[in-house]
């Protein structure tokens, strides 16, 4: 399988470049029979769309989405599902000056040498801007594994550069520009916001996405574990440079009375694992945490080399998204929720007629809030 | 693909549970022409072996590997490399006790519910013992990727459970029972495990691996991003729960005139992105680090439920590692240099007639030491 | 993988269906720096076309593609291609009449026994008019195979129902509606075909194609089989019902003395195997061939069920190939040069190192014309 | 993924050669809670192992078969299932003549032209002797698909060179060396064995194998047919040069009226179609007839070259099966057994929720018998 599809039995194909005629994709393997319509799939590229605020690029795309096939009078047929957004704001003249420099910290460099030369237009098929295919196939796998396990995927802005955002409400989340759970702190964001912007300078991100009702037994030993898809997933999204599951490098200090979540019959008395056992779910809330490094296009002046490898310096004044991590909440919940229902499906397909022995334990300790 | 195989092109499929007869795997798509033979396998398996330190399990076996088909008078033929360890040591009655009841942090209940029963001798397949099948499938990769591009991959613990082991040399780190790169803080490592031993409890660890001399190029975007087949490689290795590439989580904090590694015709001046930007490596050394958690296996009481899902208690007295990331560098090594070996084939696959346009720019700044 | 994606490396994802807005297609893995524009497909489209003689369907389709990715300044980027055909002649209505029925011979009613229910409109998903999609990832990789190897493919219709076509020239099959590599037997399919249509039946057809200039040396045993890959994208095409390759099912009553193609340093004096010797390919010339059954879609009234299982007669006007065979023939061609492709980076994958030992043997002796 | 494993979900990874140590096999996505015991897998090995007539390849072999993993206390665990069969009777010297020269027919030349050189004894990894890791895994298949659905595969011999075989019955099927559905015929088979091995000379045949009790609703639309499956599995056995479904090549003479298997709530006219319709399964019985090619290891002297291409000749003088189709039976069920079995766990997982709307038609049509 090559790079641009993922899943065994959910399968996302991902194409399009930044300021190419459009981005699409193509889900296989959704089950026949799920009602779903363009609006399901644009509510969630709402959320991620650039131009929401000031703190994001300033890009003016509609992102409007149509499904090309694979649902008949409303419902899924079971066929492949293909949908197109169309690029609107297209401005190839502002990355001129750049397509003769490598910016520090871009893919510029390693596509030009993997591939002999590269589309320079926004960053091509590098572009963040390719995430929207992955929020698109997202939402048709949230809302079936909602609908039929009653699954829930939830994310929110955990850090934003050096300040800690302490989890308060999931209410929070949805009435700020910064997907924050913590009214209070958002104007403390929004200055620091509006500061770096103005600096030329951008700042990483901690984005926690959290998977509630998940039944046990998802994942495949021993390489198919689901912490591993989950961690594959969440490495592909762009500008990501770490992934956590449950405890994560908290883990490296706990002693092993401490991380090994006692259980009761009442439930789970804590949740270190984050969600999974041995690379299976174990029903207890699936907690994930991401890094996401700084924007690399940035007004500084930096050094760099040019396409003949000659010293030379950069700066990039297009528009940019001074933290990729405010929009990538989405992004991060969209790629669980695919992972997810790849398992799911892959579950039922080996063990379909297994009854598990045991009522399930109840998922009573909440993921950790940092 | 089913969950006991990885890797598009490097394919390795792996069989065997810690009481059966037999561990086993089958490595597909190495190159014809190799020169192999069991003692390139053996060298590596020997550093990962059971009983080797005081410090790690008791369990003893000589893990002697066998090579059955793929090699022919001491070179590979491009066939599939089936090889076989046969276990020695299975004592299964030292699980009876345990069959009965779950191990907080384990496996076992997950197992359990996803497919009914489980093979509760020593954790079956969830044992951490599969793992000598990937350090077997590694050393090919290993020995091919140094030959063939002359790429050296090496890795060290960093941190045991609260002790940060800073890095002074590679030549410390096979001179002791650890993988410690600190010959002097060995006397300390060891005096903590053996209180650690004493008490019955386990620890968790941190392990960083390096590849040097890795060409620009390897990786293919979107989703085949050469970070997410590394995270999902180390995430899928047993007790992991968190992976980072470059900076990883440091880089929330940092700027993007910090983190993105300006370059000169010398080379770059810094190894933030640790090797990879957007998903292809950039000639920079690959830099991995790793979280594992405490063994669940401990001989300290813990409350569970047993296989009705009453309440009970549990403590584990067979005999386990105290802490799994004692040996797990070789481990981590091994998956590294399967994914590497794995993208420079798919790389000459879709690149073979590629000729970089640039002198790849030298990898002059090391790697974050921690 | 799911079902909507074929190849390993140079890999295809399809979407569309008969009467939604459009087909669409990703090619993902072709190498960059290939010359590529729409104009490369579109002549390929253009030979699959429907409507260009009266003796295919009168549904009025330009099939006019649009590239959307992957293409930069005239040439592959190496990221995903993706292509866009939208549909342009819808008519719905004809079908009303048999979505209460099943057609014998069709995937109504295993589309509805599978999904639950299906979308009746001309097929939907399993309409033959998905096969574009084939022709336009075909077209990229005959282009590149063409320009990097030399590989030339082509087809020609073997047998029209019960008449035989005796190949005479390849010259002559570009100048008639049939792909006949025989020009004076032209009138005959011609005269058949206007019976045919008149008598309201329909019928089968036999399809050679042949790849020459392949290489030797492509295909992975046992399971990667280049025949076998052949074989699979071959019976994936609707209608077929056989595949053969070389001598094929005439090579049951051959003799080994007879069969097994003997070589001297000038060639090999015969091509019984079709080019592929233990599912690789020897250099000479690859040869398929195929069977295509008669459409379902007559007029003539047959027995049948309806959706609730009721007796039923069935007979079907809307517009439909009365013998889906004529146009099968760039549709194979597709086929066979996406399967080649796939291989041939494949092989350079894992033998990338390897220099033949030998002086290829020359493919002297010609494929058999049936 | 790699040549040498088959499958989306159910997985088989086979290595061996026939001269090394071992021949193995991992079975991968198998469900928990199936019985299975080596016996299991012996019953279907002892049909295809050699030596059991003077009509096969005199080679002594017990093929007995080990399991090593993915079974605990006599049920399959839901873990992959390894297999081992130890060879015992290599005669490697026997190969030594045949080392230095390219046997017309035979994967030699294209082996050492691909991977640069090649294992001559006994073929290496070409040799037909790999099947048996395919009935082994086919046994289990077999064994699933029989207890789960009632699925019954069975094969029978239909034509040995220009012998055609009609059928008479299945009982005859286990009463001869040949697999020969015709008790009065077995002596006529005999007798032209018995001369063709006096002549040196080789001879082809025709298998065909029939599933009944399939259900409906197997298979993947478009790439993913349960009949583009089948074709790669047979055409990927050793010697296969056809593949047909149903009407096969008949299909290309007849029209559509004759071809469309009519339907009545009592059941299919006739089968035609052979058991799949738009590649999902029908619930008529799967009727597959292959084509194997006579064997190329003759003691019949021949013109080919040697490693240095210069002209030479050949006759081959070990101990080979003068017609491989006698032996191919239980392969060919075991393949079509695979295939099955992953369709049938893919059909589960994406459509497990789906009723289907119509009581199914019954079977009611036998298969065509040749």
């Amino acid at each position: 399988m090559s790079g641009n599809t993922f899943g065994t039995l959910y399968c996302v194909t991902s194409f399009g470049e930044s300021h190419g005629p459009a981005y699409g994709g193509v889900v296989d393997g959704c089950p026949p029979g799920l009602e779903l319509s363009a609006g399901d799939l644009q509510r969630e590229l709402d959320r991620r769309k650039p131009g929401t605020s000031r703190h994001v690029t300033q890009r003016r795309e509609s992102d409007t989405v149509e499904i090309l096939s694979g649902v008949f009078e409303g419902r899924t047929t079971g066929t492949a599902i293909g949908f197109l957004v169309r690029n609107e704001d297209q401005r190839s003249k502002d990355y001129s000056a750049i397509a003769e420099k490598f910016r520090p910290g871009h893919a510029d460099y390693t596509y030009t040498q993997k591939y002999g030369f590269r589309d320079p237009r926004g960053g091509g098929r590098a572009s963040a801007r390719e995430t929207l295919v992955r929020v698109a196939a997202g939402a048709i796998a949230k809302k079936w594994l909602g609908e039929r396990f009653g699954v829930r995927i939830r994310g929110c802005l955990a850090q934003l550069g050096p300040l800690v955002i302490p989890f308060e409400s999931w209410d929070a989340v949805g009435n700020n520009a910064f997907f924050a759970p913590n009214a209070g702190l958002v104007p403390k964001l929004e200055a620091y916001m509006d500061q770096l912007r103005e600096s030329g300078d951008s700042c990483g991100a901690r984005v926690n996405v959290l998977a509630e009702k998940v039944p046990v037994g998802w994942g495949e030993p021993v390489y198919g574990r689901i912490d591993a898809d989950i961690a594959a997933a969440m490495m592909s999204i762009n500008a990501v440079k770490g992934v956590e599951i449950g405890a994560g490098f908290a883990a490296v200090a706990q002693r092993g009375s401490e991380h090994g979540d006692e259980m009761t019959p009442e439930g789970f008395l804590s949740n270190n694992n984050g969600g999974t056992l041995g690379g299976i779910t174990s029903g207890q809330d699936l907690a994930i945490s991401i890094a996401l490094k700084p924007t690399s296009s940035i007004r500084i002046e930096r050094r760099t080399v040019d396409l003949r490898g000659r010293p030379a310096s950069v700066q990039t004044t297009g528009r940019h998204d001074p933290c990729v991590g405010i929009r990538a909440t989405p992004i991060a919940e969209a790629m669980l929720a695919c992972v997810l229902m790849d398992h799911a499906l892959r579950q039922r397909a080996q063990c379909g007629d297994v009854a598990p022995p045991l009522q399930p334990i109840a998922a009573r300790a909440p993921a950790r809030k940092r």
